[in-house]
């Protein structure tokens, strides 16, 4: 067993832990690129800064073994990762502290605490690997309860049944990616959902939050990649049978996915695996207009290809990124296949993205990695590590991301960038930097993923911050978008999600809780309305 | 507009109706298949041999207009088509007529109908186009109400937009499948869901049932194939929001897909739509082992090729379509792109049918149309006009399918068919024909389809049937598999799918509709039981 530990405070381990050089190189890359100023260097917290207020609860005698009270259990429980998570932590505010922190080894466990918590009147807040960047882990749940557990799945990590004629896994919930691939790798499978969180998250976190991974059509959610869930309410069990495909009214699974922890704890699933792609075919190109480039996207997405990945990175961000300095947007297009040679599937697509002004990198040597494409990966799996550094010099860090139709793409990528760029002055006094990509695609519209760098006022940051969320938020919903695509809820989208979700649907899922959560303990707050007392 | 009435005892137009002579034809062929014995003929029920029960209840002044009381409207919407339905229409039996049926026009008019029945205390039973062969549109509802009104939506029958930029068009709900089309021919797109019942379904009616299509794998069921959903309940209405991949909380319109009318009425929809296919290749292919062209499609459906069709008929099947003599399985395999040539598909995919033993049938010409696989198309279409001449002459004629993983595949095909052959003899005293096919395929297991002809006991096919179809749904839900893939649940499947749905997802889901239908006049009886008084 590793004896690294997380950080408390942020991603990943402590030993990963940016030296105040680093951190400033990283800021002074970003601000350069962005326009925007860093400040002062503050250093991450330490353990030792930070004081919680003791725990208002206990755990009985018979739960003791699996509840932790501890300080360093407490704060690593008290965030996930978005940027104002980061502020809060560097601020060492760690007042929404859970009281206790569970780790359950079994599902009984797991009903143990649910039984505990119902009559003790605590709220739950279920944890996979915290990676929540939309205040999903937080206990704030006001002062209807008279405590907050956070329930570590960490436990549940074991993958229980190969079935390599299905080509399918039966596996525990509280598995991390990384854990969950190593424990697949003698079988010759592989789940292939690569978020970008995958080093830290886990299967029943991204079931419930309606993970996107790797691919970025087709199985672009894990929705797409379950069989079956097994959940574990305060008022029993539910599990759906495995089937590759039923019609037998509404979906179970569906009404589980996308939950949040707000109707059960996911303990496991069975999921649909593929072979490891042993061909593959790989290109970038490059467009002098987003749009252009958006159309032929278009084209490959309505030409039924289906490439494994296909995304687009604006101009500005591919400077971020390393990739250019700013002239020109980035096509990176990918088909891979355990089955057989993809270059016609490939051929096509180029067409598509030619036929729309796509030129090819001239970095690309014919069967060779394509070294553009391995710049913006790389700069992808090192962008959660960064933030630190980022954030630590004084700059604001975010990003939010929503799906819309093909027709309204051009008004509400406009409408949507401009807003948010005018509340980064609005609320900063000063110009920021707003970028998109798109990171999965359909036959009827794009996912945009947007990403804001601004120079907060030392100490306003929050309120900056949320002005800002705000405003980008109120323009996406008002374009017709989608609060989220795939990050989830959480607290911080509540406001718009009420607005986006139909008020009837609403009260059906509040009626769904009420029937499986009768006492509303399963993280208060999110999805459906707290209750009041 | 056309003048043609629909029979109200069957599927089509009055005037497809097989005289005595077609229909003792039919019987012979297919008695000639399937060992069983034809009886006497029985003429299809005439209007002026019901007798119907008055109407318990009449529409208030506002509302006469929609609202229809004839014998003719009365009797045509007491059954869906399936075997018992035609048994009891054939008896001249229409005991169970609905008291009215009403034809609203526009969605003011169902909000009025609706709350006209709340008051009013009759139950409405929602009307597609009246091809369930699950007593969907039944209007049995026990003694809790004071009367039924089946609610038929053929009014609400336009295509409202196309939007060809994404592929999206937004159709009321009440369309049947031939009109839609035709509507959307000038814009050169096309939904290309052709589910068996094509000609007499509706929009509406594919969603809340989760209508399973032309599309053998990716697009199986309507489900993936709707942006958004407008549903009235008898609370409001519900629309989501038309986006191409939203992950914000549980899907409001899976909670729609499959409601079977228990939630509300579907008015409307935004659906994705493609080119028309401009290349195509399609193959067939015979096999002397079930369970090897199995293998074989699960090889295809495994290599991420995704064929538009990829059918496996059991040899005795094709027999009973008149493709052999019963000595071979077939399987029809078809590509299809608006877009691309599909040659490298095809021929790996023929790689994968080869490597287990297929053999392409001799009939195929290179590029021309695949007689083999003209015959079944023509079968296929048939089939459902061909039904009413087999139970005239009194054999039984039923069709049952599910979904089950590879892996359990082999033994869940011997089980259930030998179960439902053993049925047919202990029901009938006498040896009956089971036959099996695929109709879809995914990564992880076919959906098989099983057609069961038997010769009852004149005056004992009722009960007869209700034995075997008992026996069989029995061996299917103890085998793993579902209740459906895609004819519904209705009130036939009921016990099974209780069984098979997680009790407490139900409920959620009654929770859910008693949020939405809070006085349960909705299809009562139909995926949540029926309120007791």
């Amino acid at each position: 067993m590793s004896t690294r530990r997380r950080k408390f405070w942020g991603w990943g381990y402590e030993d990963q832990t940016l030296a105040e050089a680093d951190a400033r190189k990283v800021a002074r890359f970003v601000a350069g690129r962005t326009g925007t100023t860093p400040g002062a260097y503050r250093a991450p917290p330490r353990l030792e800064e930070i004081t919680l207020k003791a725990p208002r609860v206990a755990a009985p005698t018979s739960l003791k073994s699996v509840v932790s009270d501890t300080v360093y259990d407490r704060a690593a429980h008290s965030y996930g990762k978005s940027y104002p998570d980061y502020v809060r932590a560097f601020a060492r505010d760690f007042g929404n502290a859970p009281d206790l922190v569970a780790f359950p080894k079994t599902e009984a466990d797991i009903a143990a605490l649910l039984d505990w918590a119902g009559a003790a009147d605590i709220a739950v807040i279920p944890y996979g690997a915290g990676s929540s960047v939309v205040g999903g882990v937080e206990p704030v749940v006001g002062a209807a309860f008279k405590g907050t557990l956070s329930l570590d799945m960490a436990g549940l990590n074991k993958v229980r049944e190969i079935d390599t004629t299905s080509r399918a896994a039966r596996i525990e919930a509280g598995v991390y990616g990384p854990a969950l691939e190593a424990q697949l790798k003698s079988s010759g499978l592989t789940l292939r959902h690569f978020p970008q969180s995958f080093e830290f998250s886990t299967l029943g976190g991204w079931i419930v939050t309606r993970s996107g991974g790797h691919f970025a059509t087709l199985y672009t959610h894990i929705d797409e990649l379950v069989e079956n869930i097994r959940t574990i309410t305060p008022n029993g069990v539910i599990e759906s049978r495995r089937l590759p495909g039923s019609g037998a009214g509404p979906s179970p699974d569906r009404l589980i996915m996308g939950s949040e922890g707000a109707l059960g704890i996911v303990t496991q699933a069975w999921v649909k695996l593929q072979e490891k792609p042993r061909h593959r075919a790989s290109r970038t190109y490059f467009f002098d207009d987003f749009l252009k480039a958006a159309n032929g996207l278009r084209a490959v997405s309505q030409a039924g290809l289906y490439p494994a990945n296909s995304r687009l990175v604006d101009a500005e961000e591919c400077a971020l990124a390393g990739v250019g300095q700013g002239e020109r947007h980035l096509v990176v297009l990918t088909f891979e296949s355990g089955d057989h040679p993809v270059e016609p599937w490939m051929a096509r697509a180029e067409e598509c993205l030619r036929d729309h002004g796509g030129v090819v990198a001239a970095s690309i040597g014919a069967g060779a990695r394509d070294a553009t494409a391995d710049i913006w990966r790389e700069a992808f799996i090192r962008a959660p590590f960064n933030r630190e550094g980022i954030i630590a010099c004084g700059l604001m860090h975010d990003t939010f991301e929503t799906s819309i139709t093909w027709e309204r793409l051009p008004d509400f990528h406009a409408s949507v960038k401009s807003a948010t760029e005018r509340a980064v002055q609005d609320a900063t006094g000063r110009p920021g930097h707003v970028t998109c990509r798109f990171t999965h695609l359909y036959p009827d519209g794009p996912a945009p993923y947007f990403t804001l760098h601004a120079t907060p006022t030392p100490g306003r940051e929050l309120e900056q911050w949320r002005q800002i969320k705000t405003a980008a938020s109120d323009a996406l919903i008002r374009a017709g978008g989608t609060i989220t695509h795939h990050h989830a809820v959480g607290r911080d989208h509540m406001p718009w999600y009420e607005k986006q979700r139909p008020a009837l649907f609403g009260a059906a899922l509040a009626a769904a809780k009420q029937a499986l959560d009768p006492k509303g303990i399963l993280n208060p707050g999110v999805l459906v309305p707290a209750r009041n007392r």
